[in-house]
């Protein structure tokens, strides 16, 4: 049945405008007034706001990290994102070395099967580049449309990938039409660092923070830009915490290196006293990259405002404090890194960023879906309201005022890591390609529903790929 | 009546999709397909991109110079810029030390009253800070929709304000919500430079580039921009021509001082051996600042790439090669400064822009058009395509190759600058509040159609300040 | 009579070893040891340092500031820096506009005459460029051996010079082999910042460190910069205070220009909170530039050790607390600027520098002598411990500690700036050219002792322009 | 036998006065003139500057390298030394993993024993940090006085170190008392860049620099500089040939890191191009890093002006063209890094850097001598002309014009990596502790007459370290 979304204030990337949308076939149709209502579903969005649906570019579920799993898998998690107004998640496809990358492939494909209440795609991550990798890539990224490749340069002798793995990562990209990410901090001196801090007693999960300093995230940072414009290819930098990177990524952009970088709601409001507090509840904040000195938060909301930083992920990775956080007690190095954020990363960032003034609404968009979108192959079916696109929409109410709390949100861990704060502004329903999820704050999806979304080639221009088709 | 365009694909700042647009009323309803044709006009756009109308910042029509007057007025300027695919001109008001303010003003309406054929704003020069300046301003802003100040740093005993009148401006700007334009040139090092050099018998053209350096437009640029920073001010820097101004600009907005910067078509594609040109027709390439040497070209299509600088304006200031631009043979600094841009400027970025993959279709809206609309106050009636908006049109013909000439160009002087040039694309048929102003590349436009039109005051968010209010 | 200088350990700026000096005629004629004792004056040096004479390039002697004098003159003020372990002074000569640069020299020799008890010299301040300052020039730099010039750009129509001003002062310093020196702040801008401040009743002292920020301290310096660029011709920035001018005097100098910088021991050791001090004890620390925010002292220490700055001044301009400093009561503009620390420049560079590790001794030498004497052209005869140079002498005690206190100290005002503070190591004698100034902590020069000196040309390579002479 | 050199212009890093030295013992007793003749010897310098012998930091003496060993071991390379003006030379002594650096230093020991003509110490590589390695250092520091370290970041499976072992080594010199030097390139990035030009045929010796490019210098001195910080320990960085990595130097300084820089007399004279001399002749000029891009020669002089460089080391490492060099016909990796510089150091930075002024003649002190004797422990025996010095002198005549070659030089090889360049200024005289070594342009020194020197440890402050105990 055709839908109309009636009475609200359609806002894109550019546009702020009061109109209706006209929904055919999970498509958007048309834009306008005075559409015949007879037959449609009618959807009264007065007093809302009609976002794009968001899109979250780093997820973890359903993922095994040092010797646990995540709590929230691709149910849970898609359902949590929902409910924050996400309609779209990529994840994060790990790889094993010696196994083929078709394997790992499968074992994600396994995992999200049925499962996802929304759409979702991977990303796949370049451990090691052997004859076999290089003989498998042009076939994940043409058959399997998983267009995007993820390098670590942390996590000594777990992920960790050399440079020379790096530097053939982002030419194999430039060849097949590939966006490289990188985790972008130095393993090398955080295991030697984290070694000596354990040697010294230090075990509180302070110390996580205090060994991964933010000069090491800078130099990682700056060296992955290097290799970017040595290798004339591009680069996505994840989880950019710190104005180390921030600086790094912009005097690259400032030569002309096509380099973007994405951060986190918790970077931008959570600074590193928490891994203070008390009771081992320090082990709730522990990130990596950390959490920093609470001066980085304002240049992180620079550069969203003025384009140095593109993009917001929630780097969802959620373990519970209790029999998952806590194995790390008396050894920071054993706290499972990661927190519960997929359901909070699009309300943060408008109470935070729209509602104070940091960015503009319009900036929002950008930053949670549209740049997103195009950056990761996803434009023009996702990303935008506009004619021909998927009715991926958030319908949002910007005067609710309320409070985060674990109590209330629908991850599936035992914490928030937002516990106690005010938010303005609230996800009233969400639609996947046309269909409601949540429709007024109840969820109403169906397990399943979500489609694995292949993506198109990365467009250097970042921009609409398969738009520009269109006067073929 | 109500008129459709069909068949195009519609090109925003943000997005890029095949869609009919209706017209009622001047203003755009709706966007979609399949609509009722029965009493409309019918335009079909089939194979062609349909741009918001440009809207070009930076113009001097009937403006005195140097003893002598701007070939283009109002008249010939604005159907000229038409043919260019511009919908709306901002000019500049010249005010004269010990007038009223207010004076100048009539004097600008004067010129424009009755001639233009598409709609046009004044920005206001300020050149100097007097008790009855304070009192003037507010009223300007307010009643005559007036809402930005231009400041020359250079021409001294013209149009130069000393620092002191810059930062007082920007006060003002700040408290009562305008935006500040810069000329940013070090005007005493000109001076002295310009002065050694005829003493030397350095006459030609040439010279004229030679004794204003990139370093002291650099240097100013980054002067307007401490100021701004200590008024906690904002600032759009006209015409930047180089690398050192690109850099300061950049490096403020990392600090995340309010700046913005233009520049023009003839820096991104004409460089400095243009000035060497026999016969004297170097004279035809003088502009201050000048052009640079053609390296600085690099520098300016990235800092639009990667958005460090945001807009494109023409500087159009048209004089006769004979008998105006002649008037410095023998004495360089007696070349009226400037040239005939104002119908090539969108078509140039088109070219050089969008065809050779410096930028993408998107930002060449977002330069031309959108941003500039959102930072003076135009928008949301103008510089989009959404429901809502004025239907200003560039209906536009990607595939045409043409050449650049004074044999076919509208404006009034005798030559271009740009001459032999290649281009690919042409504005085909252009809408100024849904009436066309050119049809099938022939002018159907009336002189006194365009409407002086008022300005909202400056967004410090560089939003939809208009569009916010919708949700009240 | 010959004297040696027995048993100290003698340090220049490259150097540190035990040997003696023997002196004849006023002049070091040997170093070594065993010299034969006879007929010589034998001063032992044991346990003690032996230094070049201190050269402070930068005092206001007998300055008429704001409708009062300096309370030092010529008299009372080289005798307090022979105290301190100063040999030789370069006083600024101010001359008036309009008047013959000739004429103000004439003054300041009055000023000086049969007073001093060291050794002196004068820059000369250029407050326009007219044909006869032109012509005046020449004279100046041959004849009165006066071979740098300093231009302000602060002090609004007092002493400020415009841009044109200080541009041909650099073009003309480059023609004739001078160096130009600059009060790097934008007068334009704190003129304004000041009016504001009064008008909103913002009179205390306090308010002279906030209506003169550090950012525009940062912009005259990069202005200066780039003009001394583009002129190809030398500066030095005097008093530099903060973080933002020791940036651009960095980036310059990684550019190639040859640009220095100086500080004095107030920005090195002093901070803003000083002006909030009750009882307008604030107005004691009022100096332009202001004393920064703490940090600052920092990156001025570093920037000494890393070699972007070269060396102290004491800008000693010192006014009794009561009945000069107080008649800002009510108008921190009123309060004259400056202060006493003539006495203290190189006691603090050694206690807060050397013996807190912060610079090593042989930079303590450069810094307080060497390089200001080759910067100036006093060297060789001045700034160094060398066969051949003048015997200007300290010798040192570095073990005594002692506290800085108007009471004790030998300058002619009613506080001291750094009351309270305790230091290591203390001046125990003094030798101008061979003859005691300071014996054994007493005075025992003469009023009238010390010569006017002459200059040599600035040398571009900052070198011993006459010692290269020797191999002619 | 004491000696007097007498009427020579005497050159330290500070001063140039004409004086006569009296030398007893080896070591210099006194400075003067008029010293008593009678019983000494008596060296004319008249005409002559005398230099503090030279010191290089940087050679490759009897070292074997991919199959071959260079030609000149510690007997013919410390000659031609000697003729150069270099009275102490600092060899890098190789180690094996997995074997104890005792035996390295054993074999170096071996190498050098009864060989060298003039004074020399050793560098020590670190490859590895392992328990025994950490359980070796302090020994090494404390007995063998050997206080610098080296740590490669390229020749990837060969001598590469990875960060962890960076990391390490900069907090153990730092505890231990050493200056860590590194060889920064990023040698992951370079072996794949090498094997995918040997795959496309690319042999010829360009594309050794091509597959090294000045971005990645650039990127591994900036790492190394932010573990340095990190670490809060010191590092010399060798043989900087770009301009990238100058300005990684530069930003770290500023920020108050202890690190230095050596550049080589090939990156200040010779170019990219010379490695595109047909017949193969390009092999001569491979180095690692490789010649750049001529410009940056400008970067590197005006670092050594200003100081953000400080040494000039040869990076001697001689092979012969006919049986080595053309080892790498058809494969450019297989060509033996490295070229004759030893005997040329000083004579280039003399005639390229003070006679073409830019730089001056104490600062050729500095650079040569001085600065290195601070840095790695040689001084105050070392480095200097004082009282107290060994008497390790070069007597200069800067008047000669002269042309290097192959055919006159005293290296070993069998070409000149600076064949027909014209020089101003020769070598005449050169002593060693007192001795001559070289007489009138004649070898007069022994063989086995050069002493190994213990060096003291790293001092922080770069300064006189055994000097300062001299208060005690």
């Amino acid at each position: 049945m055709k839908k109309i979304v009636k009475n609200g204030v359609v806002v894109t990337a550019t546009d702020t405008y009061k109109a209706d949308i006209l929904i055919e076939n999970g498509v958007i149709s048309a834009i306008g007034s005075a559409f015949e209502e007879q037959g449609c579903e009618v959807i009264d969005a007065k007093g809302n706001y009609v976002f794009p649906g968001g899109i979250d570019p780093h997820t973890h579920l359903d993922m095994p990290f040092g010797g646990t799993v995540t709590k929230d898998d691709f149910e849970t998690g898609t359902r949590a994102a929902a409910f924050g107004g996400t309609t779209t998640v990529i994840d994060f496809c790990l790889t094993n070395k010696g196994e083929p990358l078709q394997k790992a492939i499968g074992t994600w494909h396994e995992k999200s099967k049925g499962k996802a209440a929304i759409d979702y795609s991977f990303h796949l991550m370049i451990g090691e580049i052997t004859e076999d990798v290089l003989n498998e890539l042009p076939t994940i990224i043409e058959k399997e449309g998983i267009t995007s490749f993820k390098v670590f340069m942390a996590y000594k002798n777990v992920f960790q990938a050399d440079d020379a793995t790096l530097y053939q990562t982002l030419v194999q990209a430039k060849k097949l039409g590939a966006l490289v990410m990188v985790h972008a901090e130095n393993g090398d001196v955080i295991e030697y660092l984290t070694a000596q801090a354990l040697e010294q007693g230090q075990t509180d999960p302070i110390y996580h923070a205090l060994t991964r300093p933010p000069e090491i995230e800078g130099e990682a940072t700056g060296r992955a830009a290097v290799l970017t414009e040595l290798a004339d290819s591009q680069l996505y930098v994840v989880h950019v915490s710190c104005a180390e990177a921030v600086k790094k990524i912009a005097e690259a952009r400032e030569k002309g290196v096509n380099i973007w970088g994405e951060t986190c709601p918790q970077y931008l409001t959570l600074d590193q006293t928490y891994l203070e507090k008390p009771n081992f509840e320090g082990a709730k904040y522990v990130w990596s990259p950390p959490l920093r000195e609470k001066w980085n938060q304002d240049v992180l909301w620079n550069a969203l405002r003025n384009g140095d930083l593109q993009t917001i992920g929630s780097d969802q990775c959620s373990f519970d404090f209790n029999g998952q956080k806590d194995l790390g007690k008396g050894d920071f190095t054993k706290i499972p890194n990661g927190g519960p954020i997929i359901e909070d990363r699009m309300s943060i960032l408008f109470s935070e960023g729209v509602v104070k003034k940091r960015i503009n609404i319009n900036q929002f968009v950008d930053i949670t879906s549209t740049k997103i979108a195009k950056l990761f192959g996803l434009y023009p079916k996702k990303g935008t309201i506009a004619v021909g696109a998927d009715a991926d929409l958030l319908i949002f109410d910007p005067s609710v005022e309320r409070t985060v709390s674990a109590n209330t949100h629908h991850m599936a861990v035992d914490y928030s890591a937002f516990e106690g704060m005010k938010v303005t502004g609230e996800p009233v329903s969400v639609l996947c390609r046309g269909e409601f999820v949540v429709k007024d704050k109840q969820f109403v999806g169906q397990k399943g529903y979500g489609q694995f979304t292949k993506r198109a080639k990365f467009n250097e221009l970042n921009t609409a790929n398969e738009a520009e088709k269109l006067m073929l």
